[in-house]
């Protein structure tokens, strides 16, 4: 209801824009003008006039100084001929009136503060009443194809930027100037993270062993969580031959979005876009009975997905993608142990790096039976044991209806990062789908067959786009259990050399990652790069430090510990590290 | 030399057995029949009769009351038509007679003890005193195309074993009989360590829990191995545009041995054969300062090759092969110290199985030129290197002409089973022809571009032909370190379950993979179940144990300790464990 309000106030400052813009460009043509996410814009063919960023500012006054006369819409309903009389000259809504008439719509004029424009309707009633005239803005200009097609007119599209209240709008313009700051393709470079390369292509990241060590942390520490719940990794090939897709049903579904291989020997394999078909065969190499149940299967390991090059984007849009992977193949009454592991997994996990989340209960949608796997029956099933398991866990959910897996039903964790921003992170996936075209089954205690149920759960997901989430996270400064480098030591002249390679060495041999800076650049120099590559600790060694046989230790949040003994160092690093803190 | 005179001596012995085949079936058509690996074959063609391996016990008798009489080889030259009344009704002969003497070169028909045979020569001047009568045996039959095409008749074929010496003979036919039983395949099924799917397709093994168990554990030795001696971890994808290999040369040498893709939009991409390429462009993504040399990359990951299905076996042989790679990119200078820590790492690790290593440097032949990278003057100057640093280290090497890598001389590692096989494990390639197509550089202290040189170095190789030598290596017994089970817990009856789990739960509290088995199998039956998993110890619990709150330790070699503390257990294991004993 809330967001139906917002559409129609965006919706609304459409229109009062597009009066603006005649009232400084009387000739310009009007086309269309939508709410979308954030706002709203007009498409607009301004002739011969060049209208850019610059002219934003009168238009935004225009727009204020005519809010007040805009106390009501009204509507009126015209014939095809009245439109176009009305219209006479714009040849882009004379196209849109013969489409409406053509169609045998009404054609409704909406008229608002002396202002006609045709229109769908999904106004503020009252405007002037409704919105605050401090809570949008204009926000740019930019160059859009009439309906979108190439092959028409480029016209003018004004972007503004509305929400509710002049707070909301601050919150988004302060969070998009943040995120550009944060941009991780840029902190990627700068840290040394990632690489991409021109020879081997878009979307193929390559991790430096800087990028390397902070994704391995993150996966020895999900494994950390998962060792101690029975996981057991496993390890599969990443083609297949075609046969396996085809079982799984995930040739049917998706096979355009595969890469594909024709072998020397003409036969047709596939790279893996998932690793659910592949562990089921693991699981079923054997007769398992209901006393090997469950069975709990872990790997991080790459799939595939040809995605179109228009769509990649830094790294949370790959083609190659690193999962964590993990199917527990267990009996129907240990779903809910299982699935509430996993789920702990996910909050200790999420938790540790100061994500809330929050739960979408991700259902199919039974008006289009055609996109799933299995009958109604199957799915009533599988997705009453999720809302069981999250009613006994007290949660409020989101309902996501149409956005199941196609074989199943599933939890997905939505988290809210540190500007603001929700991403959908974690999920638990319910499958007896996939078991029952492989035929999975353990011999239970009357001796007889049970099909298994599969839970399907990936903790970061793809690690490319957690570890993009990550960086944007914390803008670079990971947290000191994460740092490529932990500790700078930076020495501030030759003569303070061999006590800083004294330090190092112990702070290494103690297993702590860090670096010394004895270049022969000024301590401020040195200082400044440190901080530049966000390095959590630095230590500066003096004369003071020397004589003392001590070090002085400065956090990069003004932390500062100054002439403290070694040990002493280690121990605040030790303690941090092992509590993940920082 | 002496494997000239072993190859006279087979193929004399072929000569010999076509002479008793003469005598039993003197209709029989004899073809060719040369020395081959391990002994000789002759082809035949028995008409209508039916020849089984039954037979070869009178024909091998016959070998050996004829041998006295083969005092000496004779020869002479003759003319087309000697040579095919000779042969007269003998179709395969005089298709070999028609041939040699069209291509104008000389007919000779060889005799000994009677028996005369068309041949190009080299037999045992004097076989009855050169060849033992006991260091040969008629193996099998089998059927052979004649010359090898399909469309031609199948011949029979007898395979002889001979060797210089009856031990030697004794030992091979040993050794065969040891492989059949320590044969990775059947070992690996027995075990529970890998498994192939039929839908997933041959040459593609899936490891489960166990098996990737013992990976991750030799995995995690290379790197201890590794780490101190400065090696990170990188990450790359599998797939890359071809232009990554058109630079690195791979495209022209190895097309077609590549797994290629057509994306979407018709790109086209491969998937990895090798890991060098892509190594490079991390190495080339930031400008390297001589004060950042060596840099040294290690991953362990899937490599690709379009094999023929026919060619897969196992795991010795297959489709998607797990490397432990590294890339060391170095100064000239810096070439002795980093191929030294190289093999420090190869000896220890090989050491610690019990391998004997042999050194083969495998130099390029360069009467082929066309199959290298790279002129001659830096070809000598990489081989050069590699020889000096043998002659440092007073080794001797067998020598490889025409065994090197297209882009370098190699170091070739060649381990010598526990039943006395000969494998070529690790290796070390030195590689100046990569660097220079991909202008890879570092900064030196005169701020000059200085080309690097890349040295290859992989400890294990493919991961999996690895396994497949370890598994017949230790005939399965992994030591303790790598068991995936390290010892069974075996209670007698019912009421010593409780302190067997209470067991259990400590071993596993300390680090020790335990498994209990609880079954209401007697004990004889669950120690026979424990020694065909190859389990290291077995822990039995009964009253005595239970009252006196001990443990009995019973190793697989007969070693037996009774009556010990749980204490005492773990020290003892854990020794071994953490030395890698057994």
């Amino acid at each position: 209801m809330e967001q139906e309000k917002l559409n129609n106030q965006r919706h609304t400052l459409a229109h009062l824009l597009a009066q603006a813009v005649i009232e400084h460009y009387p000739s310009a043509k009007l086309t269309l003008g939508p709410a979308v996410d954030n706002g709203f814009y007009y498409d607009i063919d301004f002739g011969g006039e060049k209208v850019t960023d610059a002219d934003l500012q009168k238009l935004e006054a225009t727009m204020r100084k005519n809010l007040p006369k805009w106390t009501a819409f009204t509507h009126q309903e015209v014939t095809r001929d009245e439109a176009l009389t009305q219209f006479d000259g714009n040849e882009y809504k004379t196209e849109l009136i013969n489409e409406i008439a053509d169609r045998g719509e009404t054609i409704i004029l909406y008229t608002c503060g002396g202002f006609t424009d045709l229109c769908r309707g999904g106004h503020s009633d009252h405007p002037v009443d409704e919105i605050d005239a401090e809570s949008f803005k204009l926000d740019r200009v930019a160059g859009a194809y009439w309906r979108g097609d190439e092959k028409n007119k480029m016209l003018t599209r004004i972007y503004g930027l509305a929400f509710a209240t002049k707070v909301d709008l601050d919150a988004f313009i302060f969070q998009q100037e943040e995120a550009k700051k944060r941009d991780h393709r840029k902190l990627g470079k700068e840290l040394g993270l990632f690489i991409f390369s021109e020879l081997v292509g878009p979307g193929l990241p390559l991790w430096t062993p800087k990028g390397t060590l902070v994704r391995e942390l993150l996966n020895d520490y999900v494994w950390e969580l998962r060792k101690p719940r029975g996981y057991q990794k496993v390890t599969i090939p990443h083609i297949t031959k075609k046969e396996l897709y085809e079982t799984s049903g995930h040739w049917a579904k998706y096979a355009e979005d595969l890469f594909k291989i024709k072998t020397r020997e003409d036969h047709l394999f596939a790279m893996k876009p998932m690793n659910c078909p592949h562990h089921t065969q693991i699981f079923d190499a054997e007769q398992r009975s209901y006393r090997d149940m469950p069975q709990r299967y872990a790997e991080t390991t790459m799939v595939y997905r040809d995605e179109q090059s228009g769509e990649l984007s830094g790294l949370s849009r790959v083609l190659s993608i690193t999962q964590d992977d993990a199917h527990v193949f267990c009996r129907e009454n240990q779903i809910e142990d299982e699935t509430m592991a996993i789920w702990d997994i996910i909050e200790t996990f999420y938790g540790t790096f100061g994500f809330k989340l929050q739960v979408r209960f991700s259902r199919h949608d039974p008006s289009t039976p055609e996109k799933y796997l299995g009958g109604e029956e199957v799915w009533a099933k599988a997705e009453g044991a999720l809302k069981n398991l999250m009613e006994k866990k007290g949660i409020t959910w989101i309902d996501g209806i149409g956005e199941a897996a196609f074989y199943g039903p599933k939890i997905d964790f939505i988290a809210r990062d540190s500007i603001g921003r929700v991403l959908q992170v974690a999920t638990i996936q319910l499958d007896f789908n996939q078991p029952k075209s492989f035929g999975l089954f353990c011999i239970n205690e009357q001796g007889e067959k049970e099909q298994v149920v599969m839970i399907h759960a990936a903790i970061m997901g793809s690690i490319e786009r957690f570890m993009s989430t990550l960086i944007e996270h914390y803008a670079g400064a990971f947290p000191l259990w994460l740092s490529p480098v932990q500790v700078a030591i930076l020495p501030i002249s030759d003569k303070h050399s061999e006590y800083a390679r004294d330090v190092l060495g112990k702070l290494k041999a103690s297993g702590i990652r860090a670096e010394i800076d004895d270049s022969r650049e000024s301590l401020g120099k040195k200082i400044r790069a440190a901080k530049t590559q966000k390095l959590p600790y630095l230590i500066v060694i003096g004369d003071k430090e020397m004589e003392s046989q001590t070090v002085t230790l400065e956090g990069r949040n003004d932390e500062k510990h100054e002439g403290i003994t070694f040990d002493a160092t280690l121990i605040l690093l030790r303690e941090k590290i092992d509590n993940k803190n920082n």
